[in-house]
């Protein structure tokens, strides 16, 4: 008998995780926006640690870290990112990137496997300046232009600006180099509750859900709120609030099975007590993975804002300002995973998609990608109280370094 | 025969208004908050022109501008205000002043009437700092706490902070002296349209609505919007369209013929566009002039909210920030409007509710009050744009001037 394959070290991993919790902490989570000083501090952390794994570290020009190697075989790519949400959770992003970091240490070593793991932290995952402005970058989708035009959501400040200030400014950017990677795996929480609920520990990602999002225009017309009869209003308000409820009576006879819809801001204007809103504006989202469904709720929407606008009161405008393909996980990684799963967390596995979107969505663009999740302790996310029972992280991380396991043993038999 | 009675002066009043709408013009309106320079140099301009009317004036410590007499007989109070709302319209306040003034100087002319017309501009009738602050000082509604918590809505600048710096800080404010007045009368435009589409000149203000006002807040369970299930939601921003819609459905039965209501701000929290707002606001006004209507749609009101609260996903809690009593006009008053309407504008004047606001409610707390108003182009109120038609302000003034003589003379033989 050969001897047994190497494993994670548990302890480790949870140590390195409170090591990341302890930069930036806020109450038992973090507050690590892009390019503050907790994120960069972060940053710099793992490219401390990444020569252990026996790679050479660089943080680029747009913030990503890579940690590549000069080894030759077959190389799997593997990470997540470490700013956060505002005053959010200690393992969204820093989890995948510790495993990633663990599978390297674990199994780069020399006169073990044939081929190596490689770590990347992808900068501002969280959508602080873009969306996927570090992963996009990598695959070769974000242009000079795109970056002159990002902003910080909360400050304002310009994505130029905050580079300078960080010291990135003029740092040459890292693209993908072609044919290197046998594929890309990523590690999250799961951000729902599904695993909690039916007692599993690990979820294997099928898909990640597209997102299409939608800014829609309600134009009536201002007027005093005491003197014009309620029979002659165009309250834009009043119309945004029926088009919610409306949008809400039908789309579950059009809907999938996992589809799922958001208003998340209304705003009218002028936005005064005593004044008739003359506008209003929501800003709307549908996810789903099946386009199919997608379309079909957006010509809902659309229909419907045209019927709201025949009526003569208040016009209706929908405008589609975001559309994020799904993207499909790879068959071959997700069989991977399973294997894993029956080593480490037997009948403790299942296959679900991810409601939220992900780096690994980007990557799927130029490689086999996939992605494994762990349970998230009352599903919450994006908030300081956000957790992952220790026993669960460990579980994940012996899952992880065993799928990347497999995936090189078996990309080494095929090349050998 | 006797001489036929002193009339107002058509051109005189127009130039005036005129004047006026040069001080901070803006468009082919004004543009003159509260404490502005543009506001403060029309106070100035007023009490410039008040000692052509045989008044001496003062401007006090809260910004009211006074024209008094030291005549015997009976006293008239009449006025309106000089601030607008943001870039308004030229006649909201200026009409209402500038009509007193010109009856102040065709009435207190020696050898005339026995008894005189006092001018008065209440400050800050539009609310840049509070709700009728200049008149509510007036008749000792506004203590100096009230003072030092007001602050500018727009720039958040105290008030202690806008007296100082336009040189009132410190001076005295003048308060009502007890039965020196047989009553107040106002005039201003419509701000609807009412008066235009029945072809009529003159509208005599029964009442003067009350503003009931509330702040509704729901709240449901912030959360991830890809990840989480549509079944499980609390969506706090959903449960409020729905209540919008709801109150629309409710309140038509149970309103009166001139009640309105309407809901002039939304704020979803955290108002981000992947998150479930976990809660959310809306800023609502009644208006009726009976306050049993109002009570009733409170009730609903209440009662729609503990229903929804009951149904255990989403909370409601109903607080009424603002409670302004209707103000009944004086009956006898509205008579000599009437009067005055049979010669300037016989056929042309009408019986109304005020909708909107206006200091002749506060001042009606302490003494007889009435109000006319002209017609308004197309209604428009609170814009640049608003406007009347030079004949139609011409008429006004001369019922205005007419009325006060009527009020003054029936005074005057009352006392005699």
């Amino acid at each position: 008998m050969s001897a047994p394959p190497p494993r994670a070290d548990g302890a480790r991993v949870l140590a390195d995780l409170n090591a990341l919790r302890a930069i930036g902490a806020y109450r038992s989570g973090v507050h690590k926006p892009t390019f503050s000083d907790a994120h960069m501090r972060s940053l710099q952390w793992l490219a401390d640690r990444l020569p252990e794994a026996g790679l050479s570290a660089t943080i680029d020009g747009i913030g990503n870290v890579l940690g590549v190697s000069s080894k030759p075989g077959p190389k799997l790519l593997a990470g997540s990112h470490l700013e956060s949400q505002n005053h959010a959770g200690w393992l969204d992003g820093p989890l995948g990137v510790i495993y990633a970091l663990e599978a390297a240490r674990v199994l780069n070593a020399d006169g073990g496997l044939d081929g190596v793991v490689e770590v990347a932290s992808w900068c501002d995952e969280e959508g602080h300046f873009g969306s996927f402005l570090g992963s996009r970058s990598f695959v070769g989708a974000v242009s000079e232009t795109d970056i002159d035009a990002a902003r910080d959501r909360n400050s304002d400040r310009s994505m130029r600006e905050a580079l300078q200030s960080v010291g990135l400014g003029g740092r040459a950017r890292i693209s993908a180099e072609r044919g290197r990677h046998i594929g890309y795996l990523e590690a999250h929480i799961e951000q729902g509750e599904r695993l909690e609920t039916s007692g599993l520990k690990i979820g294997i990602v099928t898909s990640i859900v597209g997102i299409w999002q939608y800014r829609i225009a309600f134009t009536g017309e201002q007027n005093h709120a005491g003197t014009t009869r309620m029979a002659i209003r165009k309250d834009a308000g009043l119309a945004l609030a029926k088009f919610c409820v409306a949008i809400d009576d039908a789309f579950p006879d059009l809907c999938g099975p996992r589809t799922v819809w958001t208003t998340g801001r209304i705003t009218l204007d002028p936005g005064a007590p005593s004044i008739i809103p003359g506008a209003a504006e929501m800003l709307f989202q549908i996810r789903d993975d099946d386009p199919e469904v997608i379309e079909r709720l957006e010509a809902k929407l659309r229909g419907m804002a045209a019927d709201v606008t025949a009526q003569g009161r208040v016009s209706v405008a929908v405008e589609r300002i975001r559309t994020g393909a799904p993207a499909l996980m790879d068959a071959a990684f997700q069989d991977a995973i399973e294997a894993a799963s029956r080593t480490f967390a037997a009948g403790k596995s299942v296959r679900m998609p991810s409601g939220a979107g992900h780096d690994a969505q980007v990557l799927a663009t130029i490689m086999p990608a996939a992605m494994l999740f762990v349970p998230s302790i009352g599903g919450i996310s994006h908030h300081w109280t956000e957790n992952t029972a220790d026993a669960d992280i460990v579980t994940g991380a012996e899952v992880f370094v065993e799928t990347c396991r497999l995936l090189l043993a078996r990309a080494s038999t095929k090349q050998g």
